[in-house]
């Protein structure tokens, strides 16, 4: 299955008063690394929108566990893959890695579907079947495990 | 147990190109309300890291499902409420309600755990038992049902 | 003219590892209280963009001085005014004020400018005139004072 | 005089639903420019705020024109330098290029001060002189240029 290695510097601006990341940038970050992820696989979101006709991959579910906290001035490593594609949804988990690699200081799993504007009615949304050419970038079993 | 209520204003940058609330910012939206579940049992985060010597209740488990987006100008409620305490850490149950109050659009469960400093060393966090006077503001089952 | 108070609670999550509000929350709460000050006239932002075809009103200048930090925990009152308004800009003038008002902590002028998408095409944004209706909500001497 | 170029990719999360980044995140952009440009002389924040017993470098004042909107999937370059310098002071000038450095996007100015907490009082920040260390780093000009 596709998977991206992004390396993301923790800012100042990330932490809170006890020093470190307040706890709402790292699903920033993750959205960051799904963005990062179809890129890898040659997929643009603003193009994606485009050709595909969506309105966006919008999360449903999110489940993190918080392990190991992370300062400003950190370097650490997300490892992002796509865990799991159904018929109109996806699961991406993502691993925080820290002190080279050797610590998984944060494991989330995020799942995504594919939406449109049902009849161009900007207000609503509607899952639709995730593109065969889209399943393919996933990798070779996107097809055959189902996200729920 | 302990339960709070907070409206909440859905601004113009909470919300992402597709128009609708960028996810993250919900759970910034949910640790305010956190804050204030706390304020409404008399526990002022200011005062209660002083008081009890703690770092912190950093988040380390997070679960939440996302069924109705919202949108820049819709007014929402969250219905907080501790859900389950045990020695060292907590669940709150955060609900985000729209149509006064007739739908869910959110239902997040946040983990969190009492930390101090160990020997006053800022860089490390270690659990501390949640006093008694603390779990008595939580609410008359909090004692007896564990958060793991 | 036209002028608005606001209460801000400052959260933990404004914060940074020094304690006090990361500056860039700021102008978000700034933004939130420019909102806020088009309320006060009966100007709703997701109404006022149907109604008059515009795209927004975005920030084309923005002068902060900093003088005195706020800490989470803090509430402070933002005072905000329409302070000039011209042809298709105007200067929003919030003061951030501490100490029950006796104290300004923070003065900030943020000029924005009427604009839309010329020929619907929502690459491209283009200043127009403000309506004279909304001019007459900003108050008496909105249309003699150049913003520029 | 200390001078630093950044690539920045725009975020989905970075733009309102106007589909242009929401101002604010801007000056979170330049405050890590800022970070980035100290490290290009060697001076880590984390170790700095050590090694010289400061705070940190808060902003006092701040001006901003913002002439050109960026979208989402953007590439642009933040290029930054110490403009001048004075006694405990200094201004940072941010320029955001656009279409390969040909299109001045956002031009900021930023007045930061060198403070530190006196006697030791968490609460209180006081400015401090700029170690010549610090500001040998900045240029040869540095010190002859009063920030105010």
């Amino acid at each position: 299955m596709l998977t991206n290695r992004q390396t993301i510097r923790i800012e100042w601006g990330d932490c809170d008063p006890a020093g470190i990341v307040y706890f709402p940038r790292y699903f920033e970050f993750f959205d960051a690394c799904t963005r990062a992820l179809f890129e890898r696989a040659g997929l643009f979101k603003r193009d994606m929108l485009k050709t595909y006709g969506i309105a966006g991959i919008p999360v449903v579910d999110m489940k993190a566990r918080f392990m190991i906290p992370s300062r400003f001035g950190d370097d650490v490593v997300v490892e992002s893959e796509i865990s799991k594609c159904g018929k109109s949804s996806f699961v991406v988990r993502h691993r925080l890695m820290k002190d080279d690699g050797m610590a998984m200081a944060i494991e989330c799993f995020e799942t995504r579907v594919w939406v449109a504007h049902p009849n161009g009615d900007a207000e609503k949304f509607e899952a639709r079947s995730i593109p065969d050419e889209v399943k393919k970038k996933f990798g070779r079993d996107a097809e055959t495990q189902p996200a729920e």
